[in-house]
């Protein structure tokens, strides 16, 4: 790429703002330029992105609630989407962008493998991206990548897999606040079974990743299953943000199994609490050769959930058109790192 | 796919046939099936392939010494390429299955990342694969997997990277026999150094490993430095076809180190050894986050090589036309399992 990658961020919430920061610090490498960032908040609009970071410096970039007007104006080679988990609230926005011309690679955890609960929407989106010829993907680490994408990797050196067991550990203790609080800790279990019960509790996107890994082994699911549990602290646990007493809830544990022929082929594990003693990444494949594979200390959310968003810039701009997933664009692989940086330190 | 993959088997040597057996297995699931069968040894040509894998049943398959008019008759779906490591030698061959309108997936070491050593010819595939509409892809386990689309994989989650160090240590003693002999298992030191004075020892595609994680980066070598070392049995290790004795040589330490701006920021790492107590395939990503990836027991390469071979058809039947490498396809995942089978056991 010769010229830097234009990038317009679409919501400015706390993995917009973080997300943001990571590509005004690659600015550096050549590679990619933020030109444009847009929201509705009417606390934002009208601020530079620098201040909204505060960190002190003015970008130029100023927060936009037109976002029709912007991508026209801009003309971006890509956006950077962060403004909703849920696809029936903002598939809009999507089509807007792709209106414009514009790539996107989204966070919206269900956009992450939405053919199976919104059929209907995805074809639309679909359609909208081939007719403008642009890619539209939704990815991050989890959906997108720990418990799908690198599973379904995971079984690419097997001439036969019969059972694929996925499980996360995350201490949510090292996590942002909201994750935290969405994990529920330090809640009573009764207040757990509360939330249980609105139906909008627990980790979204584990449906996404089980059809994933169904879909790229070419599995029918038969059932699926799935349940959400709390894990109760055993001790007293402190965050930066919480404090977990014994007995109380210290986050969730959420799985889900897909059945095969009768029998759990695809399990997904995910646990997110505070004071999780051994997090870790696990892909354990029954097959021929069996594999298991580890990613010790586990994949950290926070970051790694906007790296793999800017990450996938450069696999969504070289796609071919249409709505993709992170199992239909080539592995995602660090983009703009310090190394092709004009002026990186010697450290 | 509504039909069956048409597959030729291009080269029935030890890997071709470990190849063909696989696929022969995988015709239950109804995705594949075999249709021809390509090798210039005289002793193969004119044998069905049932003959030469030696279970006693006739396959319909006989093998050809013919590779164009069997091309040219059968119009194939794809050809599993697995006649040399070396792309000099065969480029002929890949030519020839362009010209024929067939995808290739091939284990030829040197093709799993060819623009470096071989920019000319790499240039020509590429240029026949577009011209007839067809993907030419060189993969395998390694090169092709463990120690570079894997690797680059494992920094997809990475807002930055400085560092990639990427080790595997195969015990030697598990592996077919022509793997023993290629490692040394057995010899003095003198004979390896012998051996190594003729500059074909050791493994091949480490190099290619190196520029494809390098590229993948976006990374400009500034050097690179390889290096190939005996390691020395410390006891008598005793394989199904070698006997090492202590103070001999058990197998193969080679590396390879890639310098940018002063620093080495990609090493890999290869023990190949009989006797090695703890096989393993590890990716050390420094970065942010910093990933730490394991596969523990190692990725068993026999069986491993082949599967990749299989696995790489889908996506090679899907890419878009021209010579690709492992980076460039999405993630490979298996393919035509034993769930997908219409008569799988209920075992």
């Amino acid at each position: 790429m010769d010229n830097p990658v234009r990038v317009v961020q679409y919501g400015v919430g706390p993995i917009g703002l973080a997300t943001l920061r990571h590509v005004l610090r690659k600015e550096e490498t050549g590679l990619v330029k933020l030109v444009g960032a847009i929201d509705v908040d009417p606390a934002k609009v009208g601020k530079d992105v620098g201040e909204l970071l505060g960190d002190g410096r003015s970008t130029g970039v100023v927060v936009s609630d037109d976002a029709r007007g912007l991508l026209a104006d801009l003309k971006p080679d890509v956006v950077l989407h962060t403004t909703s988990s849920f696809l029936g609230s903002m598939s809009d926005q999507l089509i807007l962008c792709a209106e414009a011309g514009c790539n996107v690679v989204s966070s919206t955890e269900e956009l992450s493998f939405p053919y199976d609960r919104h059929p209907d929407l995805s074809q639309t989106i679909h359609e909208a991206a081939l007719s403008n010829g642009v890619t539209i993907v939704g990815t991050g680490v989890n959906p997108g990548y720990a418990m799908d994408s690198l599973a379904l990797m995971a079984t690419g050196v097997c001439a036969d897999v019969t059972e694929i067991h996925v499980q996360r550990i995350v201490d949510a203790g090292l996590r942002r606040r909201p994750l935290q609080a969405k994990v529920g800790a330090g809640i009573t279990s009764e207040e757990f079974a509360a939330r249980k019960a609105t139906g909008k509790f627990g980790h979204i996107g584990l449906h996404e990743s089980l059809l994933m890994v169904a879909s790229g082994l070419g599995w029918v699911l038969e059932a699926v299953d799935e349940s959400l549990e709390p894990v109760i602290s055993d001790r007293r646990v402190v965050t930066d943000h919480f404090t977990v007493e014994p007995g109380s809830v210290a986050g969730i544990h959420h799985s889900i199994r897909g059945t095969v022929r009768g029998k759990d082929r695809i399990t997904l594990s995910l646990q997110m609490y505070v004071g999780a003693q051994e997090p870790v990444d696990a892909v354990q494949v029954v097959g021929d050769p069996p594999i298991n594979m580890r990613v010790d200390g586990g994949i950290f959310g926070d970051t790694a959930t906007l790296a793999t968003l800017i990450n996938t810039i450069p696999l969504a701009l070289t796609s071919e058109a249409g709505l993709k997933t992170s199992k239909d664009l080539p592995p995602v692989r660090a983009f703009a790192t310090s190394p092709t940086a004009a002026q990186m330190s010697t450290a």
